[in-house]
């Protein structure tokens, strides 16, 4: 396990009107004066939890090694659900096992179920547990010692398993693939399931791209490569196809919403095999 | 006094989109560069003492003795009321004296009165008090030195009075409560007046919830006791008995807002004499 | 230059939803973890140059020496615009050179331009530049680096110009000035762009300011200076004439947006020459 980075950052669904992230900061400080605090966002939609799973992708790698990121969307609070810590390329996340960790990550990991007992013997925590409130009374302490430099295997026992949430792959066909919009960002910007590696290749320009009503023609670097208005194809800060506008909102323009197709045809591709 | 946390957290109707709330943070880093800052919320209505109250009496007790709460709802800004800096349970609080430490400083406490002239004798704040924005030339300087080390007694006299906000106690009638949504959440979750303490008792699946039009029974533990999109009355992380919808949201649900009155009835339940 | 105060903020239109202003910030503590990151704004809305150019002016004066602001609305990137770092009273700003540093920056200034491959010489950045996300890219790790210490030369060359905005000045009318709305805050309290030294001497109480489809008498301190639910115009914390309402919305009373007139009348006033 890399050496802890002292950061601490939280994602969660509370919004920012309520005591909710104070009560959770207040926790992690009263456990380390030392660590540091980072909001990542509050404002993933109520229990949206695949909302929450691509936020904390687009920062997570971005930290850090070292660094712990306690992401609490938890419409299951209380229930059965599982509280894990996760350990993936040098960094910590903390919170329920529903999916949030689906995206960010992917590939080698070390699961630890985190087990409240363990995290209140010795009495450091002091009070009790509130049943819909883990994010304060699980997540928060259990994310400060690890950045504190608890072992894992303190909170409980390392497992095999992770919930993860089912992300829909896009399909290959005869001439280009099928997709879909897997995120729309304040911006109204269309973020889709294509990996920019599937558009690789000479003439990018020749790719059209069918979202909604409309046919964007071409795969551009940048919004500034078409006109104030237009609509405009490119591979966004995630490594994903996006749709935009230039200084518009392509969700708003085309009406569309998550979930929505979108196909991708190239004169010069060809389904192999 | 306990001694200094280094932690200074902000409370405030400000909103984010404005520079408001960087000017405070600026000037309190300009006071002492190793403050921590933590955002509590800057989302409370405008003006909403209450509302500002509610949530800072969920957090400030989860943070490390000696933090500085700087909280800063402040309709009077300019007029009569009283800056004050209040001692609590071994933290400090600071901002206009209206009632915004009403819930979150009950019990015994200090009270100082700032006197702005002390705060800029010394010349070390420079400029000026904006009527306007205390927040930024009153309040972020006094918390910012109280966190630093200052005695309060610095800033002004010990004084032995605080406004209060008047919160409606519930009410105790034959076979149970009348109580009252005193905060709906970010989910809708409707908050009550009604401690714990007054659910205590055998049988807690046979206490009958009213509010607005629907009647809920039992006090459960937490949301996933019920089906999706049902009501639920549970104890909230305030310690208050609360009614919400498993995913979805009780205030839409009921469409009732704060001051709605809730009735609680057991059939075991006797009022005492 | 001024020692680094190792604060850095930031400002943006990114929202808080998505996970972007989280990028920013791993990105900055991963170039130096001991780096106190503040946030000013996220919620400048998309694209809107003048109105983070405000936010911005309004928190900058207070922060102390040698702390830098990364401020990035920045709709034409990828584009043509150059990054710059602009060096303005003992402290530093970062982001796109489009006129975001108009307000922020106005006296004697040193400006650099930004070369992406010096930044990203010797590897420490790793990985490569987004076309659509150079506040990840380039804006954070620049701020980083000059928060670190390291010299704007040598991040780019020393250039002498900067895009500013054109801002209106207020015009001088015989009986006194005709000025304009220049931000509306959150509150819907109306900035103007009369700068407070105008409305100096005798009898602030005979200014009779017309805006919309309202008069309003005198020029007073703060809100508590006349009634609830009353217009009343104040030398706002700017240091700009604004109207509001106390207790209330003077952009929704009035229904009026940036952009508006605001005539200044005063019986004694006359123009010079």
């Amino acid at each position: 396990m890399a050496r802890p980075s002292g950061v601490v950052t939280l994602l969660t669904d509370f919004g920012t009107r309520d005591g909710y992230v104070g009560a959770m900061k207040g926790r992690i400080l009263r456990s380390n004066r030392a660590l540091a605090i980072v909001d990542l966002t509050h404002d993933v939609p109520p229990g949206d939890v695949l909302f929450g799973a691509f936020a904390l992708a687009q920062a997570v790698p971005f930290f850090p090694k070292g660094s712990v990121h306690c992401a609490v969307v938890d419409p299951g609070v209380g229930g059965q659900r599982a509280a894990v810590a996760v350990e993936f390329a040098g960094q910590w996340m903390v919170g329920p096992d529903n999916g949030i960790f689906s995206l960010a990550a992917r590939g080698p990991r070390r699961v630890f179920r985190i087990e409240v007992e363990r995290l209140y013997e010795g009495g450091q925590e002091g009070g009790g547990v509130c049943a819909t409130f883990h994010g304060r009374d699980i997540f928060a302490p259990a994310a400060a010692r690890l950045a504190s430099g608890v072992e894992p295997g303190a909170l409980g026992p390392e497992v095999y398993e992770l919930v993860t949430l089912e992300i829909r792959e896009p399909e290959r066909i005869a001439d280009g693939y099928t997709a879909e919009v897997i995120h729309v960002d304040r911006f109204g910007n269309l973020v889709t399931n294509l990996p920019e590696q599937s558009l690789a290749g000479p003439n990018t320009d020749r790719w059209r791209v069918t979202v909604g009503s409309a046919e964007v023609s071409g795969v551009r670097k940048t919004f500034s490569d078409v006109e104030s208005g237009s609509l405009v194809a490119y591979v966004g800060s995630a490594g994903y196809l996006e749709v935009g506008v230039r200084n518009g909102s392509a969700a708003e323009r085309l009406n569309v919403d998550r979930g929505e197709k979108v196909a991708l045809r190239h004169p010069d591709s060809q389904k192999p095999g």
